[in-house]
C-alpha cells in the first residue's frame, strides 16, 4: 500500500524526499526489547482472530491521514461482544466510546483510529456498519470505539480530508497476517520524538509455565519526550528532544493509541489492568506524558471462553477466569510488545514532506551505531 | 418552534394525536420541588450568559429527534474556556469528550444532545463550528462535547436523521431567555417512565447568606423506573413502571442526560462534585438507574474569576475559589433543580405517535388529583 | 445486647433519657418502600451466609461508640475471598481498604464500621484476628476493610474509646438472624436528619421471573438533608432540616456507609454497580450529599460460583456470570432496600444524651400521622 | 541513623554480614538520569519546607522495619491543609486516607510510610498526634494518610513490631536538610529487583525559563521486574529478575510508594497529574508491575499561594494557578526524579540478613563497570 502511494506521489508532488529503501524494524536491525519472545509475526495479529485495516491518504504534501481499523474478531461483532479494559493515562484527547466500555466491560464494534479532527467522521463509519451488518437489524445502539491522535503538522487537519467511506473502507479490508509499519493508515501523518512515526506494532507469546498466551499490541505513535532505544538516549545523542526545545520555542503536543489484543480469558478488570501496563512500555521510550499528549490504552480478549456472545447475555452463564495471581507475565508482555510497537512505527517510517514541515525518518545510519556500543 | 412544527404536521401526517392546549410547567401546576427557590425564568438561562438552541425534527411519525445546544457563553468557547466536571452514573452511553473534560477540567465547546446514533454528526458540527469561529484560524484540535439518549421508539434512529447542518443550527440559533421544553430539540422523540417526556429545565438561586450563587440545569429525560412527583408513586398510581413490566415483558431502557450551569466560582473538581449530586435528583424521579440507562452530569461555571482565557493559559493567574467548606447549598440546589427539571419535560411535554409506537402525554387530569391529597 | 447495655446506664449514668417501649421497624409501622418484597428477616442476613456482629459502647454521657462487623461467610474469608464492588460518592470519609478492593474485585477479611477516629483500631483488629486464623499461618498482607462515620456529637470522638478487643468481639460475635437496629454497634453514637440513627438494615427478594436473588443491606446512617419518609418531607414539617439551619448556624456533616450482600454470582464490575445504586435509596431519604459527608458504599457477592477459594486462584477456573442485561432488578432491590435501611435505624433508635449534645428519637407519635395522608 | 544502629546490631545478632563503608548515591557513582538538574541536596527537601522524620527498628535478624514520615510543612498541618494528587497505579496495597485527598483535593496530615501489616499503627499516631496538635482542641475528624510495602522477607511482618509510638517518633523527629537514604526509615526491610533497597530520594530543579520550579521525590522502594539502570539491564547481566525467577519458583510480590512534593501553585487536579507521571519513572527501573505491587503516588504543593489555610476556608479567595500548558516540564522532571531517587535507594542500601533469607546490597563493583561501557 505504502508501495503504491509512494508511485502516485512521484507523479504528483513528491511528499517523500527520496524513495528510501524498505526499512527494518527494530528486530530485524538488531534491536531487542525485554526478555520475552515475540510471535511469529511479532504483531498483533498473532492472536489468532485478530484483523487489521489501513486506509492511507497521502494524496499530496498537504493530505496525510488516514484510518487504522483493529477488529476483535472476523464475526459479528456487535451479537459477540468481547470483553475490554480502557485506560487514560493523560487524557489530552478524543478518545470516543470509552464510558461505556468502562461501564459494560466489552467493545461491540470495531478499534478505529485516525485523527484528532476526524474522530466523527470514523464514528459515523462505525456505526453505519454496525448497523448494515447481517443480522444486527433491530440494533438501535451502537457503542463506536474511536481513538486518535493530532497529524497537524504533516496533515491539513483542519481539511477534515478523512471519509465515512475512508474509515469504512479500513473496517472492510482488515485481515489477518502481517501488518504495514510506519506512515500508513491512522499513522500516516504522524511524528515521535521529532522523526516521522506512525503505526507499530509487537506481540509476545508466554513460555507454557507462563500460561502459553499470546499479548499483541499495535501502536499510533505520535508523542515526544527524549527517544529513547533499548535504554540508549538517543534522542539527547541527535540533539532532538522535547525539553531542549521546549526551553526556547513552543512545540506541539502528540499522543499516542495503543491497542493490546490477547488470547488469554480475562475480565474486563484484569483487561483493563493490562492496559495500564502498555504506559509503562511508553514511558521507557522516552516518553515525557506531556499535557497536550492523548495517551489511552484499550485492551480486549479475544477468548470465547470469555466472550459475550447473543447466547450468554440473557442468563447466568460460566465463563474461564485468569485469577489475579497468574498476571503478572501478561503484565511484562504488554510492557514490553509496547515499547518494541513503537521502536517499529519509528524504524518503519520513512521521511514525509508535510503541510506544515517535514518529518524525517529516524536515521538508522547514524542510531544504530549508537546501540553497537551498548552494554 | 413547536407550533410551527406542529402546523407542520397536521398538514403532513398528524403524528400529535390532537393538538393538545398548553400544558403547564410543574411549579405552574402547583407542584414544588425541595426548600429552595428557582430564579426568575427556573432556567439554566438564569445563569446569567447561558445560552440554549435547539433544533426539532418532527417530519413524520417516523423522524422524531432532534439536537439541543447549550453554550456557557457567548464569546469564543475555544479561546476562553470553561472549567467544568464530569461524571458518569451508569455509562451505557455515547457520551463525547468526556475523557478530556476530565483530564484538562474544562469545556472548549458547545455542550450537544442528540439521539445515540447521530452523535458522530453532533460532534462533526461542533468541530466545524469551532474551527471557523474568528480567532480560531490556528486551532487544530477541538474537544467536541455530546451528550446523546436513544429515541428509538419515536424516532426511526437507525435512519440517522440528523444532519452536521442540522446540529450547527442549533448552535447558531442559541439564545438567552426561556427555554422550550417537552418534545423539543433533543427530547424531540425521548420517553421517560413510559410517558412522551423531552427537554426540561429549572435552576435555584440561593440565599444571599449561602452565597446568592445560581445554578440552573437542563436534562435530555429519557428513562424508566417508578415515576414519583415530589414523592408520590405517581407510576404505581398508573399502573405504569418498569419492574411489573419487565416481569412480563423485554423493555428497552433509557437514559438521563443532565446539564448543569452555575455563576459561582467552582474549581473543576468541585464541579465534577456538584454533576455527582444530579442523580440524587433523578433519584428522587423514581429512576431504577437500569442496566442499559446511560446516566451522565457535566457542570461548568460561567464565573469570570474562573474561565480560563487566553491570556491566563500562558503563566500563573489568580482564580476565584469557593471553597469545599461552602458547597453543601450549590449541592442542594443541585438535586433540586434537576427533580423539577425532569418534572418539567414530563409536564410539557405532548403526545407522539412514533415509529413503533406512540408515547402519551403525562395525563395530567390524572396526576393533579393524586398529588392533591398529598400530606 | 442493647437491653443489658441499658440495664447498665440505669445503674450509671442514665444517657437514654427515659427508658422508651421497644419502637417498630418501618414496615411494622405501616410505611413501605418500594414495589419488591422484603426477605424474610428483612435484614442483610437474609442473604444466606452472611453475618453481623455488634459491639456497643454507651458507658456513660460520653462514650458513645461501637462496631459493626459484617462478615459475608463464616469460613475463612482470606483463604475464600469475595467479588467485591466499592463506590465512594463523596469521599470525605476515611474508609480503609478501598484501593485494593476495587483493583483486585475482592475482599478478604470481615468488613467494619466504627467511628471517624477509631478506624486504626478497627483495622488493627482486622488484621490480627486474620493472621490469627487457622490456615493463615503464611499470611503476610492483609487488606483490612474499614468504613466510619463521625459520631462526635454523642460520643468523645477524641477520647479514641474503641479498642482493638472491642473490635475484636464484634467479628468473633458475629452471627446469622435477626440483626439489632438504631443505636447499636457503629451506631450507638450516629445521628441522621437531627436525629438519633444508627444501624439500620433491609433486603429484598426478587421473584423468580427475575432471577430470584436476595439483595441485603446494612447502614450506618449519620448524614443529613431533609428528612423524606416514603416520599413525604417529614423535616420540613418537623420545621428540622438542613438548608434553614444552615442559613443560621454552622452545623456538624455527617456521613454513610452502605454495606449490601447479595446471592447473585455477580462480576467485581457488577457488584460495584449495585454500589452505586445504594446512593438512589440515600437520595430518597432526602439526603443532600453535603460536603462534610463520607458516603461510601461496598457490595459483595456469596455465590459460590463466584468465590476466589484457594484452589480458584492458581489456573484458569470457570465462574458463573449473571450478564450486564439481568442486572437491572437488583439494582432495584438495592436502592428500595438501602432506603428502608435508614428508615429502619430512624425508626428503631431511641433517644441519647451524649457529650455535646441530646439526639432525640425520631418522634414517631408526630411523624406516623403525617404519613397517614399520604396519597 | 544507621550507623549507631550498626554498632548496636555487632553487640546483638550482627544482621548485617560485614559492615560495609558507605555506599554513594547513583549520581555520585557517576549515573545520570534524565536532562534536568537535581536541586542543592538532591531530595525532597529541596522543596522549601518538606520535613523527613525517620524511625528505624532494626533490632535483630527478625525486626528490620520502621516508619517514614514527610510533613509537607512545619505548620499546623491540619488547620493549613495543602493542595495534593493521588494515584493508584496498581492497587495491590493498604494506602489509607487516599479517598478524602481525592475528594477533597487536599492533605490535611503528615505522610507517613510502613510496613503492610503496621498501617493501623501508623494511623492511630497520625490520628493522635493531629488532635494533640495546639490549635486543634475542636478537631473530631483526621484523616491519616498512610502508605506502605511488605517488608515480609527481612522483617518479622506478622510480628507487627512498628508502634503508634515509633510513628509518633517518626513524625516528631522530621526535619529539613539531607535525608538518609537506603535501609532507613520504612525501608528498612524492603528489597527492590532481588537486593536490598529501602528510602530513596532525589529532586529537580527547573530551569528559569521554564518556571524554575522544584520538584522532589521521596520513594520506598521494594518491587520487582528487570532491574534497568540508566536503560542498561542490570538484572539480565546478573541474572537475577522476575519473570526467569518467576518460571521456575513463586515470588513474592513487593510495592512501591512515590510522595511528589513541588513549590509549584499547583490545583490538586494538575497535582494527580504530577503524581501518574512518577510511575513513568518506575517504568524506567525496570519495574514490572506485577499483580502483587501495590504502587501508589501522591503529590502535594507547598505553594503558599495555594496553601488552603483556616482562613481561606470559609469564603470565595484567590489562589495562584499554574495552567494545564505550563505543566509538562514538572512532568518531565516527576519522572527523572522518580527513576533517580529508586536508585538512590539501591545504591545507598546495604546487605541485611533478616527473618527469612538474606537481602545483599547491589553489587555495585559488578555493576558499575557495566554501566561504564553505556553509550
Amino acid at each position: 500500500m505504502r508501495h503504491a502511494f509512494a508511485a502516485l506521489l512521484l507523479l504528483s508532488a513528491a511528499p517523500v524526499l527520496a524513495q528510501e529503501a524498505p526499512r527494518p524494524r527494530a528486530r530485524e536491525a538488531g534491536v531487542t526489547v525485554g526478555i520475552l519472545q515475540p510471535g511469529p509475526l511479532n504483531a498483533i495479529t498473532d492472536v489468532a482472530g485478530v484483523k487489521v485495516g489501513q486506509v492511507t491518504l497521502a494524496r499530496s504534501k498537504d493530505v496525510n491521514t488516514g484510518v487504522t481499523a483493529i477488529l476483535p474478531h472476523g464475526g459479528n461483532l456487535f451479537q459477540d461482544k468481547v470483553p475490554a479494559g480502557f485506560v487514560a493515562y493523560n487524557a489530552f484527547g478524543k478518545f470516543m466510546g470509552s464510558t461505556q466500555v468502562a461501564e459494560l466491560g466489552e467493545i461491540e464494534t470495531p478499534i478505529l483510529l485516525t485523527n484528532t479532527l476526524n474522530v466523527a467522521e470514523a464514528g459515523a463509519a462505525s456505526v453505519e456498519w454496525t448497523l448494515a451488518q447481517a443480522g444486527n437489524e433491530e440494533v438501535r445502539s451502537v457503542n463506536a470505539v474511536v481513538g486518535e491522535t493530532n497529524d497537524g503538522m504533516l496533515n491539513d487537519i483542519r481539511g477534515r480530508h478523512v471519509t465515512i467511506a475512508d474509515a469504512r473502507r479500513a473496517i472492510e479490508s482488515a485481515k489477518a497476517g502481517p501488518v504495514e509499519e510506519g506512515g500508513v493508515g491512522a499513522g500516516t501523518g504522524t511524528v515521535a520524538f521529532g522523526f516521522k512515526a506512525g503505526i507499530g506494532t509487537s506481540s509476545r507469546k508466554l513460555p507454557a509455565s507462563l500460561g502459553g498466551w499470546t499479548v499483541g499490541v499495535l501502536v499510533q505513535a505520535n508523542y515526544g519526550g527524549v527517544l529513547t532505544i533499548a535504554g540508549v538516549p538517543v534522542g539527547v545523542k541527535l540533539g532532538r528532544y522535547d525539553y531542549r526545545q521546549q526551553v526556547e520555542e513552543k512545540k506541539a503536543d502528540g499522543s499516542v493509541v495503543i491497542v493490546i489484543a490477547t488470547d488469554a480469558p480475562l475480565s474486563d478488570r484484569n483487561l483493563r489492568r493490562v492496559a495500564e501496563r502498555a504506559f509503562g512500555g511508553i514511558a521507557r521510550t522516552g516518553s515525557s506524558f506531556s499535557n497536550g499528549s492523548g495517551d489511552y490504552a484499550i485492551a480486549f480478549s479475544t477468548s470465547d471462553a470469555v466472550r459475550r456472545t447473543a447466547a450468554k447475555r440473557n442468563a447466568v452463564s460460566a465463563v474461564d477466569d485468569l485469577p489475579n495471581d497468574r498476571m503478572s507475565p501478561l503484565f511484562q508482555a504488554t510492557i514490553e510488545a509496547t515499547e518494541e510497537a513503537v521502536l517499529n512505527a519509528l524504524f518503519k517510517a520513512q521521511t514525509v514532506v508535510g503541510n506544515r514541515g517535514t518529518a524525517e525518518a529516524l536515521p538508522l545510519d547514524k542510531v544504530l551505531p549508537m546501540l553497537k556500543g551498548k552494554p
